[in-house]
């Protein structure tokens, strides 16, 4: 894709967030209708974590990486994708519930344990663990890639939703309650937060696509400056948006959280937001990559109101 | 392994536990020291879940199948086994939480939440799930396995991990409680909730050691019934043993679940345990494996006293 024929920002995410859509609900009837199913409770609990709308930015950057590698099968690619939002689903899931965040209220409507009760929550959450390694393990064979291919797409995935990745941040986040974090502290959580599945979201694209060493180093390189950039966008938006536009509450802010904002200054934030999209982008263009979807994307985490 | 050669149960568990324990301190080893690791509080109760002891049945099994179909990097294969019983931790974590059994002992000791905090032992649980995935990625490579191996082998265990494995039998277990399931209903959430990682176990061993399609087919045979008459025998223990032996509290029969001695009787469960063992052992001695440590363990599961 050139810059010639990207249709701008909103079309972009609306011509993915379809497909990415029916790729999730693909998945998600995989398992209602799976030889010996989990629970209807459980079921019900995954439907509603996994469909409740959302950004979907994981996925997007991961077709985005994708089509920017050269990757030809990009309708199969979204299964792939789909694996992606699943950890992620979990991974909120379990942030919100009543011992964690103790949120009531995501994207504008009840948390998925509000719902469902926080028992068939924690099982419906760390079912998709297993759940998501056996969507990417199918999705990259039925996508062709070779075995090793396979090995590394779901290896990555795996990597990113354990040791060292999101729970790793998330508990950081928690333990950072009330605590002032040092600069360094802050970037290595916020890295690891929100950085390793969107990271893992770029080098699965350009794994999948078969690309060489230096375009997925350029695109991981993206991907931390991007998820850097990310989270600092949300502290800024806690700071700055009513609960109603968020669809979300409490901020991180109530809770007393260290935030980019409280250490910095709301200016001071939004610069070294912006700084951050700068690396992303430089790393595209020193990698060659010709991807007027990727640049959209990693503005738009800056500059998106919700 | 022959009948002249095997050492009798006892001293064969013995042996086994060694290089089992040593595999899993290994894995936690590795948990604790890589580049990015989780937080320290959530490795403590990786640790405390996954270092407390117990049968460690599921690698034993594991080690035995491998064994049995002529696996022959037997010290090496340890570290595969251990994946498994990374996953059984992360249920038992899981299964004692307050809004689950409320377990306070398990083995004769404070359960993780008890220790570590309900929170805390929500992640750790879930952080196990994915570490189990990169632990048996990395220990199949290691061990030699072919790639197609090594997709199948990590396949096995996500399935055994999620949908309809142990996740969907904790949940029938859960809703059946108060309620008079039908025999069937409580052979399907038997077989699920114990089943499911009791027969990957035995995959798992014999497709690490490359075994044929008939051989795989007896183990799981063998794993399924096995399994069965564990949870019969689990059962029977319940109604006839006391905490203290046990080193677990509450029994199942205190939170009214269905259970075999309940359906049946006493005497009538104990026979169907059996009736599981003589399938087991039938499966393997068709198909033939000989493997007096696969005939002693069937024995075992419904002739232990804890």
């Amino acid at each position: 894709m050139t810059n010639s024929t990207f249709p701008g920002l909103d079309a972009y995410l609306d011509s993915e967030g379809g497909p990415v859509e029916r790729a999730l609900e693909r998945a998600v009837v995989t398992l209602e209708q799976c030889e010996a199913p989990l629970e209807p409770e459980v079921l019900g609990a995954i439907r509603h974590g996994v469909m409740g709308g959302g950004k979907r930015l994981r996925p997007i950057l991961f077709a985005s990486a994708y089509e920017a590698c050269g990757g030809e099968a990009k309708e199969a690619s979204y299964d792939l994708a789909a694996s992606l939002e699943m950890i992620h689903a979990y991974s909120l899931m379990h942030d919100d519930l009543p011992c964690m965040d103790d949120a009531a209220l995501r994207r504008g409507r009840a948390t998925t344990h509000r719902v469902h009760g926080e028992e068939v929550t924690i099982r419906a959450g760390a079912a998709l663990i297993p759940a998501a390694a056996l969507q990417a393990l199918d999705a990259s064979g039925r996508l062709g890639c070779e075995r090793v291919q396979c090995l590394i797409l779901v290896r990555t995935l795996m990597a990113a939703a354990g040791a060292g990745g999101m729970v790793g941040g998330q508990w950081m986040d928690l333990l950072g309650e009330g605590l002032a974090l040092g600069t360094e502290d802050l970037d290595a959580l916020h890295r690891m937060k929100t950085g390793a599945l969107l990271t893992a979201s770029l080098e699965m694209g350009a794994l999948a696509a078969d690309a060489d060493k230096d375009t997925r180093d350029a695109l991981r390189m993206y991907g931390q400056a991007t998820g850097l950039a990310f989270q600092i966008a949300d502290d800024v938006l806690d700071a700055t948006a009513s609960p109603e536009t968020l669809g979300k509450n409490p901020s991180d802010a109530d809770l007393d959280k260290s935030t980019y904002v409280a250490l910095y200054g709301l200016e001071e934030a939004r610069r070294r937001a912006r700084d951050q999209v700068d690396i992303a982008v430089s790393a595209l263009n020193v990698a060659g990559i010709d991807s007027p979807a990727l640049l959209a994307l990693s503005r738009y985490v800056v500059e998106r109101s919700k």
